[in-house]
Parts: C-alpha cells; structure tokens; sequence
C-alpha cells in the first residue's frame, strides 16, 4: 500500500490526504514531526519538506509534485473522480487558487497561526520555542477575513472554488481553513457563504480521517469535528 | 503576441521567462512593481503575485499555473525543447527541485535578501522600508552556501539538476541564484561545481535578456553579466 509521510495537523499533508481519499487510494499514514530533525526521513525528502508520498516504487516529494502525479497517474479506474478540469482555463484557475491557499493564506493566515500556537509549543527556548506572540496572532486572525470574503465570493458564482466541479482547489483551500478551525480560530459567523462551502466538503467522507486528528495537549473546540457547527 | 506580466529582479518572473525563452516563445514583457498597488494588475491576478502570462485569450497566474500551462500547451513545433522527461520518476524529480528553490532557497536565501536589499529601498517607513537589517542578511548569506552545495552535489552526478536534460528544475535554480548574483552575494570562489553550471546556463540564448536587465540606482556587479566570471 502506499505511505504518506506526514504531519496531522501541517495543511499541505492535509490537502494531499483529502486528494488521495477523493481520488479513492487508501494510504498508510506516517506521522513526522515538522519540528524535529529526522534522518530517515530526510533521506526520502532532503529538503524536509511534508509531506512524501511513496507509491509503487517511486517517492514524490511535496505537495506540488504529488498534485501533479495523481493527476497524472492516479485517477481512479473509473475515471470519475477528477479534481482538475480538462480545459487549460480551467486547469489555470485550479492551479492559481492552489497558489493562493499554499502561498497567500499560508503566508498570511495558517503559516503564522501554525508557528505561533503549535510550533512554538515544541521548539526549544534556542530555536524559537516559547508563549505564542500576540501581535502576530492578532494579525493572522485580522487577515482571515479578506480571505473567507474571497471563497464566499465565489462560491456564490460557482458550485465549487474553481468551477462546477470540486477540484483540488477546494482541496487546498478546505486543508488550511481546517487547520486554522482547529486552533479555533475561523470566524464562521461572519462568513456565511463560506460556511455553506466548508459544510459541504467537510461531510465528504474524504474529511473523516481530518476530523478525527488530535494533537497532545491541544484539543480542538467541539464544532472542529461536527458537521453541524 | 503573449505578454507577461513581471519584475526584473522577481525570481519567479525569471524563471517563466527563462521557460518561454526555451521554449522558443516570444512575449512582450509588462513590468509590474512588486512593492505599488496597481489597480489593473490586481484585476489580472486578484492575489497580486507575479509572473501571469496573458496568452491566446487565456489569463495564467502565478509561475506554477504557467510552468504547468508550458508544459501542457506550450511546446514549440518541433517539440523539441522539453523543459520535463515524459517518465513519473523524472517529473516527480523536477518538481520536487522547482519546490527546493521556489520554496525552501527561496524562504533561506533569495527571499529575505530581496527583502532587505530592495523592498525596503521602495517601501515607506510605514510599511517596512529603511535600511537593510544587517543581521538578516548575514543569516541569509549563510544559507547559501548549503544551496550551492547542493547545486553542485547535484551536478557532480548529473548532467543538469533533475537529470541529463535541462529542465524547469534549472530554470528555477538558475532564476534564484542570478537574482542573488545582481546583489553580488553569491560566493562563487567557495562553489567551483556550481559554478560550472551556472556558467553553462548563463550562456544559453534563453539567459540573455536577464543578462540586460538593470533597476535604477542599483548597478549590479561587473560579473552579474560577465559569461566568463
């Protein structure tokens, strides 16, 4: 069976992990610490990155890399499950909404919230460890906004982010905004139309595995796992 | 004919311009400040990240939208120039190094020290513009050195980084050093292999045009277009 290398709560092994459940393979998971130095596993992934999918003799490093391989080579026998649209257009909003989740919102919403509330509770006072710094936490969560306002946007001229159909997009905007709701921090009652998007694709049975993930010592508030909240 | 919407000194514009070149594309070039808010750019690409390609109809975000479109659409007629090997292993390898500079070199090194060097000459004081901070780009030339080890790790073993070809991976190394070398920060005494590289892709007619390029008040070094440096 192929094993995916990565973090329960890192959004980039999270979008992969709902792409490989749409896609229909079952995958064992690897559990690898973002913050601790691993050499077996920067052997398969020298620059550290998560996560790594190893399949069938092959190891794709990255979210990137994997996105593009099970595009390539792993749909489903039946061909149904497509998380990217045939026509280059379509294919082009795919992928420049990949980038907005991966790079934008991470720069500017998960990626600070993931470093001040989790990371920092694992790093050594030397590398950074320490009480999450407020200002920084303050900003994050004044940044959400503009970026709900953006999904709600065009969930209401579209079914799904990049079109009719649920693509990787949705993937990936769904993987950050889910890591952001575990550390409690998503404004749901003041973005609606982004509601009804996330209420949709977190009752995909590709989203159980998500909802179950529990890190020591940092539960999520109830609403995290309910598909009612 | 195509144009692309990019910054001089932006890797990421680079880097396209760099694969449009191999691929025996002609495109008008936009220049578009990274640092100004430009109304009509932000209705091109909502998210304000360079490069986008606006060719045959079509509007591609951000470089990996594009590399992606080049490889799915953009071969010349002869088909020659392939910038990805036609194997899952090959294509896993060049994305997985596109990820290395594009994210790991770029978050280490060419990022912070655009920063500091040129970012901050063009924001107000409000905004982060001043000085370069003197301790963020000592850490940042210390990093470099790891990278160039790795280019030329790479390429003690292989003809270009991801294989015997050229490929997307090169261009995205090639993209992020050059901008690292307009800022006369590349130790090249220290990096013999990596030298040799970057010494045979400096010379490709694709590098030419990056060769000529030149911000006001901010000359690069003599070596940054010299092919014999």
């Amino acid at each position: 069976m192929a094993r995916l290398h990565s973090f329960s709560l890192c959004p980039f092994s999270r979008r992969i992990r709902l792409a490989l459940a749409e896609c229909g393979h079952e995958t064992d998971l690897v559990s690898v610490s973002p913050w601790k130095r691993d050499e077996s596993f920067l052997i398969l992934n020298p620059s550290g990155a998560l996560p790594v999918l190893e399949t069938g003799g092959l190891t794709v490093c990255g979210a990137y890399a994997i996105t593009e391989y099970l595009e390539e080579n792993g749909q489903t026998e039946a061909g149904e499950k497509r998380l990217m649209p045939e026509d280059p257009a379509g294919r082009a909003e795919v992928r420049r909404l990949i980038s907005w989740f991966d790079e934008k919102f991470h720069a500017e919403v998960s990626g600070p919230l993931a470093h001040e509330k989790l990371a920092r509770r694992e790093l050594s006072a030397a590398n950074g460890g320490g009480a999450p710094d407020t200002t920084v936490v303050r900003a994050a969560i004044h940044n959400i906004h503009m970026h709900m306002n953006y999904i709600g946007y065009l969930t209401e001229r579209r079914r799904w982010l990049a079109g009719d159909q649920l693509s990787h997009a949705d993937l990936a905007a769904a993987a950050h905004v889910s890591v952001v709701d575990y550390l409690g921090d998503v404004p749901w009652e003041r973005h609606e139309a982004a509601k009804e998007w996330y209420a949709r694709i977190k009752s995909r049975p590709s989203f159980r595995g998500l909802l179950k993930d529990r890190i020591a010592g940092m539960a999520p508030p109830d609403s995290y796992a309910d598909l009612d909240f």
